[in-house]
């Protein structure tokens, strides 16, 4: 089993003095589950899930949420995720609701409609784009309803929101309960994509726990990928055969990981807890603390927010040139669309794993760049 | 960063004696692999396999394969794998040649047909159910074109083979010239299942090599998940642009790794190479040495094979009784279908990682077995 | 809205002294039929089949199957009408079981498919491969049921069948009893595929009833587009809503007639009747006359059946040269595959509209060519 | 074949003193169209569309748009030819442009979605909420090709327009013209659907002629169902090729009629001509001479156009108690969206077989209904 190899063979990647603030997936998994994995190596289990660390990552999961007879599924990235749960809740003439912003609508090259499945987008949150209201859910399904004609077109068949959403924005816990009564009193499911969820949970801004989540929705996920974890997501199902035969469609979408247990050892790591809290919010509280000191650099450097991200999403406007002098100095980030004139709105997002000391040097710079 | 976490909180594994043949994804990963991943577990990079790392490994790839100008992508699973390629190279009026105990007939929950594709089931090899001949499909694709009612019919698009074969089999170079002659003959693409790949190069009943099979394929792909990696398949176009905007395909298909790097990185290790020869195909070879003392070792205590396999998975005819026994011994493996009256098939299934001991114990236990 | 047309633009169709057994689709319609809708034509009626003589036909339909409450929908043609039933039925888990023989299997052009869904082909009735047993179904559901993978398997969804089959034979009411009862007891549909159903009603060798079909079946279609209709096919559901938003599934399919009347307006007179029988199965009376007396015509020339239906469709095994000089003599039918050394497989159609003569002509006709 | 058949069987459809405007799709066929069926009824053809009449059909169309090279497709409805000719030119990375009110968006149930595709829906013209501009393509183009992140999107693989629209407007030569070249630039094919497009022809408005139209079109249908024919639609591709394997998607979607002559025969019917001037575009121009009569009724009445539209369909702002004297009165057509607090928009649509004194009758029913 010993092999010597030629490090030439592997990639250098360069580190440089780059500051990165361009994704929460950057970097690999808390060292915790590295360990773990190495010190499970050569244990022998059986594949697809079936096996006791995935069982033990149930329980955690369901103790967490407060549902001991809820679901737990795990899939191993979130596009995957989203178009399993949308093929599993709908039937063929309905659709699924979801803000124009949302990210089945707009990043997952099609997966949904690969499904068959229409995503009918709706007027969101007018303070927020990235937010659904109950009001805006509640009308849509009325003008369904409503209208004569709606034999012919894709009916509402269940409410898919993020949290955070795509803007790093939060729902309140009163928000959630009022799309959750809207949802229920039509006879839909509410689906809660948590691909950041740990950042929400970790937020002083959030008023909703993992137990109002597991209460209000029918079906979330919580997301590992960015979070802590090398890849995964866990769904959870809180009222158990919402989905029937759900294995069989996550096989179907290929999502069914042959060495399942490699989900199941990150999650129990994610959801062991040491006082209280599992390792899953506590690792996400450094995304909170360093956006949190990233947006008070920013605003102290006179530079107005994009929009007002409580998680560890950030957006400013930026002067053109100073993004130019960012970029200059070694520092990458996201802009968030085109250019524009001479100020532009661009996304800068910390993670569980984002050195503080990165944004103290960001600090720096920026007494520089916008000096000049 | 750092954690203390109660141990209870994880799932305690039963090794107790057990000695396991059920499959080659029993176990995590090569250490190497292990290690590389810590050792750039802090590196910072760019997504979905924008990163030096996948660079890197796809270079190392194409020069395994001979060919410089191959594109490479890497996906997490097989069936995700097939899927994929599957709908990248049909058109709807296309579907895909199979042997009707193929994997993608059988054991990939309709993957295939929620792409839209129908799976065409054409006679085997009549000394292998698990092979297809270069005449069988000449004559599937004849009689096709031949029928006056044909453009009421699923028109032949491509040909699906596995090697080695769901049954250990392997093609001969020979065969796979035949094979790939007709396909170019007709103008459809040969695709070839390569998730057990290694086990292939490894065996020396093997004459086609990584170049011959590149060479001959329009498209295959060299699985990862089941020769060291912790997942992980490398699919492989040797003629660039086969199928257009793969990596929205992998997208739409759920299969695109945020952290793409994952890949890379495990590819990178199992394409390293000391001398001449690839990491990924030296750790295969304690795959094939086991399962031939394995052989021996059945054949020395006159049970008979219930296909001759050169590869990592053995078949063998157990008289029930004795099956009994090597279970209450703590030895598990797979009855290969339904139990049948006296003697049944069996598979027995070793790997990269399979402890040459537990062959050894094996050897002692059936003493026991079928001595009784 | 007077007009002159020229009438040098119309095609002028040889009619030669051809003799046509090609089909059963090759002639318009009923007279009956167009007076009808001649008569109506200039009624102004709301669209989609929400006209009262839809809601008519379904009543007259209902009435001549003895189900009262049962849901009756109208679709243009059989493919068409298989693939929405089949998606309507069917769970992304599931898929349906048909003879290898079936048209869904083998001429439809992959529409099954196109829905996601896979035809699962089972061992066919050993005397006749167009037919299932309730023994194969019964055993494919419960080696699916023991398989320990069947999970990763598409689940055994419904029950298709055809009546009459592809190759004119007929379900005996015994044995639509044994498949109904074990679909019932496996809890999956039957659906039965009724494209020809007209002649196995008119057939004296039937013995299942349009009651009984009604009884045993949980949804099947009374064919139209080959037994007098210009187009058309009535689905019936027993049971209301087996299949909720069953229109929406059918304008999604692409099936929903915008001028629904004129489906309604033929079924009205197709189950309008006389004496006790629907003109549907009266006019169906004549093609299994000419049928009858097809097969005596060729058995007293010594030609020898391929099969011996009780139906429209009929099937000889004509030594090689008497087909061609049948085909010299301007007599069109259909090869039923290609050609063997001395003697080959040929279909003979016979429909509602076959004149009693051209079968004189044709034994006539055969009187040369076997005589030569 | 001769049958008597009680009357009283047959539904009496309520004449009364309705005058319906609710859509162009009420009434049967051209009466030419009948005697055609009825004279060809009991020809012999074989089926698929493989018949003369067919043939013939296509040619007679091919010569009104001036492409003698055209392939040409007969289909039943428009929901199945968007969906089929959709399915046909979109590759599974790509989905389809479209104004946010297009019949595909919006009336199909999910018909595109059903084949794998996303309807993206741009900013429409924003003086007609119902057309595109060849601006807005080129910018929705631009913003695809500019994203960063736009291999993670559905990529713009086709544009869809209806002429006339789904509010009765018109594209202008010009516009059309833009926008053929805007698509010719990016490479992408131009979609018309033109269910109505006879109404447009026939309009003194239009100054787009089939010949331009096959000219600036990758692909069109010319509608039959709304323009005198029973059912039926023509796709015209000019130049041929564009789609291979039509036919199989056309079975593939359910498409495919049997005896495909009808649809031949009906197109025979409407392309032949008299006086240069094909039946399909005489017989349309009783539906815009009747609308152009309704509008100007209207507006001696006072009304307000909703919207001004040269074709049959025509939209109004009616104080809801004319509305309601009007129904009062036995005259139907549509509200157009739900009834607003004292004035609500309505549609009113003629067609063919509309007969001018229905208009002249509603004429001094508004005198009554507007007076009060």
């Amino acid at each position: 089993m010993e092999t010597t190899i030629k490090m030439s063979t592997f990639a250098t990647v360069k580190r440089m003095t780059m500051i990165c603030f361009d994704s929460d997936y950057m970097e690999g998994a808390h060292p915790r589950i590295l360990d773990r994995l190495a010190e499970s190596n050569f244990e022998q289990t059986t594949g697809y899930g079936t096996d006791a660390h995935t069982e033990n990552a149930k329980r955690l999961i369901r103790k967490a949420c407060g549902c001991p007879d809820a679901e737990v599924f795990f899939l191993v990235g979130g596009t995957q995720t989203n178009a399993t749960v949308i093929d599993g809740l709908l039937r063929h003439w309905q659709g699924v609701l979801a803000a124009p912003t949302a990210h089945i609508n707009v990043h997952e090259a099609g997966a949904i409609e690969a499904g068959g499945h229409k995503v009918i987008t709706i007027e969101p949150d007018p303070e927020d784009c990235s937010k659904l209201t109950a009001e805006g859910i509640a009308a849509t399904i009325k003008t369904f309803s409503d209208d004569p004609t709606c034999e012919h077109m894709v009916a509402p068949g269940m409410v898919y929101i993020s949290h955070p959403t795509e803007y790093g924005s939060l729902y309140t816990l009163g928000e959630l309960e009022a799309i959750s009564a809207v949802c229920r009193d039509a006879g839909i499911p509410l689906f809660m994509d948590g691909a950041r969820l740990g950042y929400a949970l970790a937020s002083p801004a959030n008023d909703a726990g993992l137990k109002d989540i597991a209460r209000l929705c029918d079906i979330f996920y919580i997301g590992g990928t960015k979070v802590g974890a090398l890849f995964g997501e866990a769904v959870v199902m809180p009222q158990p055969g919402l989905i029937p035969h759900f294995t069989t469609l996550i096989k179907r979408h290929g999502g069914l990981l042959a060495k399942g247990r490699l989900l199941g050892i990150q999650f129990e790591v994610l959801f062991s807890d040491d006082d209280g809290k599992p390792l899953y919010v506590r690792t996400a509280e450094n995304a909170i603390n360093t956006a949190a000191r990233l947006k008070e650099i920013f605003l102290g450097h006179g530079i107005e927010l994009y929009m007002d991200s409580p998680t560890n999403q950030q957006f400013f406007l930026l002067p053109n040139d100073v993004i130019k002098r960012l970029m200059e100095a070694g520092v990458s980030f996201e802009q968030w669309g085109p250019l524009r004139e001479s100020v532009s709105p661009v996304r800068f997002v910390t993670s569980w794993a984002t050195p503080p000391e990165s944004v103290e040097r960001l600090n720096e710079i920026l007494d520089d760049a916008v000096k000049i």
